[in-house]
């Protein structure tokens, strides 16, 4: 399956740093939030001053390497966590419901599948993963048919007036699956792009390391395309969160990136699709060893700098209300020649 | 005058500690928030669960030496931006809209009055400060009326249900009066506390650099003292703010700060009485050189890092959703317990 993305239009850029910069403030005196605001009008354009019936997509999904001792935490947890992003009461509901955000939760693959739910959106690609040092993560067809649901749940999201999505992500054992992503399409040393995840022993770290090694060796010829690379080492999650960027990225919408993993997706999709660039914000640099260099890798500047490593798109979501800002502020102020004032 | 301030109860703060650790997340997975959190419970205690009728008090004020050639600006703009806070087109206005947050514009004493506006406070301690190089910037009994109006500025605040005030300022020539408040009170060498407000030339710079120095000599005999300090050298804004926050402080409401001057201003409250420094959140760093070293000699660690430095409260007006985000995770979400699950 393809996607017909294309930049955003970079037509009116001086435009719309002129427009910034003859606000009524010094030039800059907005730091990173009058880049915000200029990437935010590039992609929406003049018709769409406000961010509409945003919605965070929580991708959830298991992990064959979930049970080679990669966590500290039960592979069953993905599971326990989306009924509880479903029961309302984990930090993304709270920080959706403080920012206005809607949430979608996707089951693109957990152990068991859920009860069905009014947030639920069930795009089971598996149970989980298989383990990607011992074989390909999924098949071809699996990456095509993730692919294939996103562009519907973003299609789907695009027609009820939604021009902003968030990413969020759970899954079991998703940082040793998004660090081989890292290093097959960097080609950083792995350990730069190894961390802690939810919290790990020395022991875990090791055999963190020799998973991805493993599978960075196994999969050697396979890492030189992006898409093979992902079906090899990815998970059901990251596929689907691919597949949603490149469909949103088709349709013009912001696409607001959360933390390490949500950007190694991101990663992804610009390999596939280096158009799809222009449409990410990056809300935040966490704490997660490789989070920094990947976002370095992207010349990401994330609005907020706050030590989060929690993942579920929680950074998106705090970080939504200064998007909300940073397009009223290039709508609302005044400028200085209204003003009277040259500064 | 004096303000009877308790520093806030940290009887219950390992109580507080563990409800955060409890929550359901990794230990720690919050960042910066969680320490947020733990300092509104602990200023607000457990029966206020959320912030209540946010004020914004944008202080504005001239100064002496802005007649003195440092700053790139007309000493007029000061007007002309109370002008437009009122009329609502400039950044704070913008922010505070999006913050659900209420503005207030203080006059504590610029060239001319102004007309009565519904948001104008008039609270004028005269037209500017004297150019403290050569005198001091105020009477003992200008500092006091201004303690005096914001103490009933807050107490009527506090009195219609207010459990946070945010600290903004505008007044051109206050970035010198503050870098000298700084060099003062810090000791530290005052090309530390000297940046590039509004934007300067190397002419400039060298003014104001001239001019702070001339004023920590000529009035090394008040610099023991921090109320005679603050005549000595402040401005009528400066004064006003640091009558808010130990009045504020003394009502056991959330304080939130802003950027370089208003951190000044914190740090001159916590001077005169150290027991307001619980009361205070720090809502961002900024650009301006003196705001980092400012910030440490406070322990600040600030919720944002966007490389602002506009004032009138823009950075206080951005970060509020984010402490609306920390107070309601300690609240909203579920602990680990309920979930069955260990972290």
């Amino acid at each position: 399956m393809t996607f017909n993305i294309s930049p955003p239009d970079s037509a009116n850029d001086a435009g719309i740093q002129a427009h910034i910069d003859s606000r009524l403030k010094p030039p800059g005196a907005l730091g990173t939030l009058e880049a915000t605001a200029a990437s935010l009008v590039r992609i929406l354009g003049p018709s769409s001053t406000t961010i509409d019936a945003p919605a965070m997509l929580l991708f959830a999904g298991d992990h064959g390497v979930a049970f080679e001792g990669v966590s500290i935490v039960e592979p069953s947890t993905t599971q326990l966590m989306v009924h509880h992003f479903l029961e309302g009461n984990a930090a993304i509901n709270v920080f959706c419901r403080q920012a206005d955000l809607a949430l979608k939760v996707i089951d693109c693959g957990t152990l068991t599948a859920h009860e069905p739910h009014p947030q639920l959106v069930s795009h089971r690609l598996g149970e989980k993963t298989a383990p990607f040092h011992r074989e390909p993560a999924m098949t071809m067809e699996q990456l095509d048919t993730g692919f294939d649901h996103s562009r519907r749940l973003v299609d789907e999201l695009y027609a009820d007036g939604c021009n902003l999505i968030a990413l969020g992500e759970m899954g079991i054992g998703n940082t040793t699956s998004a660090s081989a992503l890292m290093a097959a399409l960097t080609h950083l040393p792995f350990e730069v792009c190894i961390g802690a995840g939810s919290g790990v022993t020395p022991t875990i770290m090791k055999r963190k390391q020799d998973i991805v090694q493993l599978g960075l060796q196994r999969h050697a010829q396979s890492l030189e395309d992006p898409r093979l690379t992902l079906a090899a080492l990815g998970g059901f999650e990251i596929v689907s969160m691919v597949g949603a960027i490149l469909a949103a990225a088709e349709k013009g919408m912001v696409i607001l990136v959360d933390g390490f993993i949500t950007t190694v997706a991101a990663l992804c999709a610009c390999r596939i699709a280096p158009e799809a660039r222009g449409y990410l914000i990056f809300s935040h640099c966490g704490d997660e060893r490789g989070h920094r260099p990947l976002l370095d890798q992207l010349e990401a500047a994330p609005l907020l700098h706050m030590g989060l490593r929690l993942g579920e798109g929680s950074g998106a979501a705090l970080a939504l209300p200064l998007l909300r800002s940073a397009l009223a502020f290039y709508y609302e102020m005044a400028s200085l020649e209204e003003a009277g004032l040259t500064l």
